[in-house]
């Protein structure tokens, strides 16, 4: 079966400063109309960087759960930046590290059902530290944690972040090969 | 340094069928007024089913990358509905296998920058195969892969869903040890 949907009319029901929203007119794929909500979002990268077997968290407050959660150090892409120099300035922004080389480990699709939004996950583990310079109104700690405190973190459920898990997930897999 | 931002008044911006969207105004940590998109979402299940060294993957359209994707059976939660009980219903309407017993592997924000959803991922492996009836107007088509071809997709970058490369990873990392 052809699975693919069709768009009839693109509208902008909402735009604003990082997303925009959509409730197109559509075709489902047996051709019957339909609506399909959408969120438009440039993308986003992040990087986990680890050292001497301690591995890079940020502390962030994140206003849509209201509260504090760990993180690699990620971003938003600017208009046109390639995903491994964004990835590379939050570090630096965020840490105060300057990543020799970035591996790109996945493109994740965040929840698929209602946004476009593509997240660039790297892994770094050589780097010059200079110093934090955060954008301005984020506010966010830095720290070093030994990997076997992030692992026990991960089992507990300590950390939620979709993109995180993705980046730990793949260290200690191929910590294990 | 406290983190925490406030919200000084909730203002939506689009009530739609699946998100809500809200472009509040708030407080910065340090007190300066700021505005705070987010998208309101329901929260999903979804449920990574193994048997015989082979993996359940449903692949389906998606209006927002406007392709045909990998997942693991997922769904929105309907109201009030307990997560372990959408996953397993999940897995029963889109692959027709009832499952033993679920186990809670994560649970996951997906992209906390701007949306609330909360992704719960279980895993399950034993199950009885009933049929298949998906939701009016959801097109899929399900299928178990061998564990080392999607290991293989997993790698290669075939697979981008966030919540499925999380269950995989889950399910590899534990073969292991």
């Amino acid at each position: 079966m052809e699975l693919t949907e069709k768009t009839v009319q693109k509208n902008y029901v909402y735009r604003g400063k990082i997303i925009s929203v959509r409730a197109d007119d559509a075709l489902r794929a047996d051709g019957k109309p339909c609506k399909r909500e959408l969120v438009e979002h440039p993308g986003g990268a992040c990087v986990l960087y680890s050292e001497d077997g301690k591995i890079l968290l940020v502390k962030q407050y994140r206003y849509a759960y209201g509260k504090t959660i760990y993180e690699i150090p990620a971003g938003k892409l600017n208009e046109g930046e390639e995903p491994a120099l964004a990835a590379a300035r939050e570090l630096e922004e965020e840490a105060g590290i300057r990543a020799d080389s970035l591996t790109l480990l996945f493109t994740m699709y965040p929840t698929p059902g209602y946004t476009n939004e593509k997240i660039y996950i790297y892994r770094a583990d050589i780097g010059t530290h200079t110093s934090a310079h955060s954008d301005e109104g984020e506010f966010l700690t830095a720290e070093f944690l030994p990997e076997e405190t992030v692992r026990r973190m991960l089992e507990s459920g300590e950390i939620n972040d979709g993109k995180t898990i993705i980046a730990l997930q793949a260290y200690f897999l191929s910590s294990k090969d």
